[in-house]
């Protein structure tokens, strides 16, 4: 169960007092029987570029001006120098406008690329993979103790993931103790809201774990790789290409990480398997619980 | 277990023997051991609309023409008196491009959109949203047999997900029986794949049910929608909003779909209650596997 202990170690962790984050939704189950459930919600979300729309995302709807920030960081769309002088966000207009000092070269590439081939998406693919060669992760060795510690804490942290399902969590962690929590409806915008409070705290990446209960596909590995953090851990699966990429780049990245099992997809020279994994409890119903989160 | 009879009431089930879905990795657990894993794989596909750059989407890579085909459809990009001309795909290229005898207004709208506000992706968002009002789905019965009949069968098909996980997997049913199963890395693509069969080979929607491993969000409740299918059901969990969307269009929306248990969100009154839930088998161990998909 959580204790205040383990609440005590984060700066952000989920808040579930929080208005607007679920809602009570009615069901009949398979006896006729009503019920209220309580259900997460899930709202647009318009993120602009000083003048420029970019892009509509469903998010749970908290921390807006992280999410818009990390996202348009995360796609390369906000340089290291970009001096940005403001963000603000409408509630009722369910936008969020990020401005810069002056305009981004994205902009102009943006601008450019829609002339000629219509739409931004591919070429935000495109500029994702090519920010990519120049990321250079630092070597950071790992303590399997850091992660069995985080795993087990995180797991009893109180979320609307244990709460209510149907969201995925992911937490930014230094050695064996959770930062920053976020959740949302889609894994990207999670990682994205932590990127965002990174950036506004110009937080340094290089000592950073990244946990996260989603899969790790090639986006997620991508992200965690522009945003400088050496070391990448789920309890879910991950594809090839993810793999390959976090291989790349220099990734250390762990999967199917339940009570004491895990394996290592890339980095595993870095792993100081410095717990043994014949102590490591095997995980609790509770935090299995909510698979419906998929 | 799948039996021969399972297998032979589809019309397309998931291809085991396919080349280029799933990658031996080389993975190291926490004692050390070195172990060969099969992954799923995921590759980028670049969809074209006649000369115009739509998107890229991550996919395996399985049924690349019915991806276009059905995500233009699903995003409201080819209007039902579309004239399809052709569709070629590159596979080196990582190209697909749907060819249509006249050019269509999405394209005109498209132009028009990304000259103004530069992007097309909030675009296609609100366009989506906009289709939906003109969408009524028929008030078609579903019969609790066939829901509990078609979760027992799709459970046990062999399928990636059983065998690889990392994946979400879509089945078209029609009354107790499972049609066309498509599987992918993200769940909507998987859908975008039966919509593309369904268009392809001018199938009638109005007496289909819809089955998904993954989450009711409101982009697969409006996927559903689109399509014209009247019953959305989900082994997983649901969001607000996806909920609330299918109360709007009348759609018959079932999650937690797990052994004898399900929740029924919208369009209880279109039930049959003609099984008993008691009868029902609890899921066997194996269906239950591969968490590691969320």
């Amino acid at each position: 169960m959580a204790t205040q202990d383990n609440l005590s170690e984060y700066l952000i962790a989920p808040d579930l007092s929080r208005r607007g984050l679920s809602r009570a939704v009615d069901g009949i189950d398979q006896d006729g029987k009503k019920s209220v459930l309580s259900v997460v919600e899930e709202r647009p979300l318009t993120i602009f570029l000083n003048a420029q729309e970019i892009v509509t995302a469903m998010t749970i709807g908290d921390y807006p001006e992280y999410l818009a920030l990390g996202f348009l960081r995360n796609q390369g769309m906000l340089p290291d120098d970009a001096d940005v002088t403001g963000i603000s966000y409408d509630e009722e207009l369910e936008t969020v406008v990020v401005r810069t000092a002056t305009q981004t070269s994205f902009e102009d590439k943006l601008k450019k690329k829609t002339r000629t081939s219509g739409c931004a998406v591919g070429t935000v693919f495109g500029d994702m993979m090519e920010g990519l060669e120049e990321v250079h992760l630092p070597a950071s060795p790992v303590k399997t103790s850091w992660l069995y510690a985080l795993a087990a804490k995180i797991n009893r942290t109180p979320s609307l993931y244990l709460d209510v399902g149907a969201i995925h969590g992911t937490v930014l962690c230094r050695e064996d103790r959770p930062l920053v929590y976020m959740e949302d409806v889609g894994r990207h915008n999670a990682v994205d809201k932590i990127a965002g409070w990174m950036l506004s705290e110009q937080i340094s990446a290089a000592d950073k774990i990244l946990y996260t209960t989603g899969r790790l596909t090639s986006e997620m590995v991508i992200k965690t790789a522009m945003m400088g953090i050496p070391v990448l851990a789920s309890r879910s699966g991950f594809t090839a290409w993810g793999v390959e990429i976090a291989q790349q780049v220099g990734l250390t990245l762990i999967g199917r990480m339940r009570g004491k099992r895990f394996v290592c997809l890339s980095g595993d020279e870095r792993l100081l398997r410095d717990a043994d994994p014949a102590l490591v409890d095997e995980e609790s119903q509770r935090s299995r619980r909510k698979g419906g989160r998929a």
